[in-house]
């Protein structure tokens, strides 16, 4: 039996930055996890798995700067049993006020056997060695056997006494391939806290191959599980890791089915964080995702509307406004000042000064000329596109000029402005968006392939913010670029600036992110 | 204890066309949804609840159309407890090959005191005469307790029982509000299965507000439940219903937690049932949903792709081609004739003849030659555009003009045919979209109001095609239109007609769709 009693508080260990950011086509920069870090803080997670530091100088830098700058959670990187993996993730993790080092290896015979090609012996051995390092550097050590759930019980239950001996305090059992069941996955975790002794907290790690990485997690708490690994959004490898939402709020709902255990998640910060990270990945929400989907609180039949207007709770068990779901409010208009622009931005937690503001201002006045209500969504949107903007960018957008339609052939002139010299082409294409992204492939001499194409309308209405995100392939990287306009062919090519400028600046870096790995 | 036992099948009740139906936004006619029940037909599911005929005149034909036309699944409508909407249930039903009534009724004190105005003797008798009116008419009734999760149990066993007095053959649980927790509902269904007597198939009906109702249903199948209701990709009222594709994969990858009950689902069916539903309802699938998601099958880091490479079970519990998750082939090219198109396509399960046939081929042509590559995924899109313009079209686009950027004001030109009239328009406009539709509005004289808009890439590369699903609010109804062309403007525009053609539909109608309902 653990000697680690269940207590009242579940903690929430989000891995959005690491598992989340493994999510084909999100390449997120240094920048932009630190602001998705800050909004997890805001949320009140209560650790932060800023990244994976070996996997390359990028990643490295990224948990660096969310180590250095973000105050309150525990910030974690992922690491390797290897002595030299373990130290890399310590040196980036050692200036935050508190960190932790998640150390994990494989062991489930698939992947022993066709990937490390360890027998069971190395296996245990390098878990020793690799938590022991890890505690050399501090208290707190996470352990994950990956591919728990298709691992032979006995050896796992091994391989976690000896992850326990070294010195972990926390172990982790990941669902890798997304292959429990509830009851199946919280009879293991239950098996699991009986069997291997010790002063562990006991954490589930789910993946939702099945749609049932939610309700996996949550029988992993019923069982004792005191940790819950969790994205926002669902994010993550394939079909994702369980909701960090949906978790949180089936507790919050649900307190007689988990002995009124509590999360310190501030649930009115969850749909706002769920739009930013929608944002700075390109990954679109589902309208019908629960919790954060635009429909979560949205009634279509009339006998649910009309029972919804009598009495909220006959239809609805969550209150939209405590998971942060209320209707897009007009914020500002033409009229309003630079004062009162950042005055509003603060109190919707955006905090932006100097150049980023300025822009950022000059962008509201230009679409306050063109749109008449301009929500506190279309603001989001428009910092969010100023800050993926602001560093190094090699190329401004100076001017476009697009026609088409059924008539004739869709054709793009644009200038873009390459740090003070302006380069101006032409080009036809099949569509307006692609002969803009021809003629901006040839002015910034950048050959890149768009790979995915999304648009989303900010707000409702036919003045609505277009908001592009466009994930671009180019020199070996793939990287998504965001742009926001009341056009969308506008957009789209603010969109393709942006991919550009981040390819660049991935290119300027000397080494490569070789590989990746994670439960 | 009832006297069905389990036995080897579940059975499969999809109720996309009425609960899924449900979702805002969505507003199929009666030829999208034959188009829809076809696919499920294709796919194997046992039931198809087709709509609810007592709602609108719409419906009623809907339902009608179904099932005079879809042989295999048994068609369902549902029904509320009186007697008139009973008939008219089975009058829509009448001419199908087999039919099943699904009376339902609010059970919960919250739904009772708010919307029914009812106690529970009204309640009881209100069953049981709803009840014998539909076997009445086919011995092939369900019956569901709207809000049974939140129904005092001895109560809703009073009711359960009166059902099956009454002659009910399917008891079907809902948790209409998504409030149940796995553990707790699989208890639920276990006890109402030992205390409710008679010949009855226990069924579930979950909603996902937690985003546990595939879990949910998974656990009252443990439980003996022989029937699940659910949606293809999960829609459904606010956050949805159980996700047809996670519950049917959870069995086939699972077996040895169901006691091997199996479906007649053809799971290599699943993918593009999904992308038929997410086209015609204008919802898109997040790209990490599991089973149907574009990433479900996708792997970013380099160690899961090595492991895959190495051997495909190191990260895949499902085999993609099981599921119709296959890479888009290249079917066809700007050569190939008629015939070949006809014949690829009814390969794909897309049988289209006449003017379908024409319209779609000519469309075909003009994109082979705009576009290199015509995948599988390109020509349902087209297919499905020109037969959501089939029918009784006042409308159709002639030329579309337009110009913009960030020089100058975005102009439109449009002109359409009304009927062999060509009406002529010009707008200025926040955008070229924005001017599009402000033309299209003075041209068609309908004046409508966007309150959705979403673009989506058909297949990757710069030369996508760009399927564009609007949602328009005119005349009091809300309808969706869609439209594809590599030129997102000129698909935007098509779909704003096909909308536009469909307000007109829904308007000629006398009667509205006035009340809606549902477990």
């Amino acid at each position: 039996m653990s000697t680690t009693e269940p207590n009242g508080r579940l903690t929430i260990f989000d891995t959005t930055l690491r598992d989340g950011e493994q999510s084909p086509g999100i390449s997120l920069d240094a920048a932009e996890k630190l602001e998705i870090a800050e909004q997890l803080a805001r949320l009140g997670v209560d650790y932060i798995e800023a990244g994976f530091p070996v996997a390359s100088q990028g990643d490295f830098e990224a948990v660096q700067g969310i180590a250095r700058g973000v105050r309150g959670p525990v910030i974690a990187g992922l690491s390797r049993t290897h002595r030299t993996d373990v130290d890399r993730c310590w040196d980036a993790l050692r200036d935050a006020d508190r960190a932790r080092i998640h150390v994990f290896i494989s062991t489930s015979p698939q992947h022993m056997e066709h990937m490390l090609k360890m027998d069971g012996a190395q296996v245990i051995a390098a878990t020793r060695a690799g938590v022991a390092r890890a505690r050399e550097h501090t208290d707190d050590v996470e352990f994950s056997p990956q591919d728990a759930t298709r691992t032979p019980l006995d050896f796992m239950l091994e391989v976690l006494a000896a992850a326990v001996e070294a010195g972990a305090t926390t172990l982790n059992i990941p669902d890798t391939v997304g292959y429990g069941i509830p009851w199946d996955f919280g009879a293991l975790i239950q098996y699991i806290r009986r069997e291997v002794t010790g002063d562990y907290i006991a954490s589930v790690h789910c993946h939702n191959d099945l749609g049932l990485a939610t309700a996996n997690s949550l029988a992993g708490v019923q069982a004792g599980a005191r940790q819950v690994e969790v994205c926002v959004n669902g994010l993550g490898e394939r079909a994702g890791n369980a909701a960090l939402e949906e978790v949180v709020m089936a507790l919050a709902i649900r307190p007689d089915q988990f002995g009124g255990l509590t999360t310190a998640v501030r649930t009115e910060e969850l749909a706002r964080t769920s739009r930013l990270v929608s944002r700075l990945t390109g990954y679109p929400v589902q309208y019908n995702k629960a919790v954060v989907g635009r429909n979560a609180f949205a009634h279509e039949s009339g006998i649910h509307q009309h029972g919804v207007l009598a009495e909220r709770t006959t239809y609805e068990i969550i209150d939209a406004s405590t998971v942060g779901q209320v209707g897009s409010q007009i914020v500002l208009g033409k009229h309003s000042g630079r004062h009162a622009f950042a005055d509003t931005l603060s109190k919707m937690g955006l905090v932006v000064s100097g150049p980023v503001l300025d822009s950022a201002f000059a962008r509201f006045k230009e679409l306050a000329d063109r749109k008449v209500e301009i929500t506190d969504a279309d603001l989001e949107a428009i910092v969010a596109e100023e800050l993926g903007a602001r560093i190094e960018s090699a190329f401004t957008l100076e001017a476009l000029e697009v026609s088409g339609g059924t008539v004739g052939v869709p054709r793009a002139r644009v200038v873009v402005d390459c740090v003070g010299t302006k380069r101006e082409a032409e080009s036809e294409g099949d569509g307006m968006i692609d002969a803009a992204c021809k003629a901006l492939r040839i002015a910034t001499q950048v050959d890149g392939h768009l790979t995915g194409f999304n648009v989303s309308a900010v707000t409702g209405g036919v003045d609505a913010l277009g908001d592009v995100i466009v994930q671009l392939e180019a020199q070996g990287v793939r990287v998504s670029g965001r742009g926001v306009s009341t056009d969308v062919v506008e957009a789209s090519a603010r969109a393709y600036v942006n991919a550009v400028n981040k390819v660049l600046r991935v290119r300027s870096r000397t080494d490569e992110r070789s590989s990746e790995i994670g439960p």
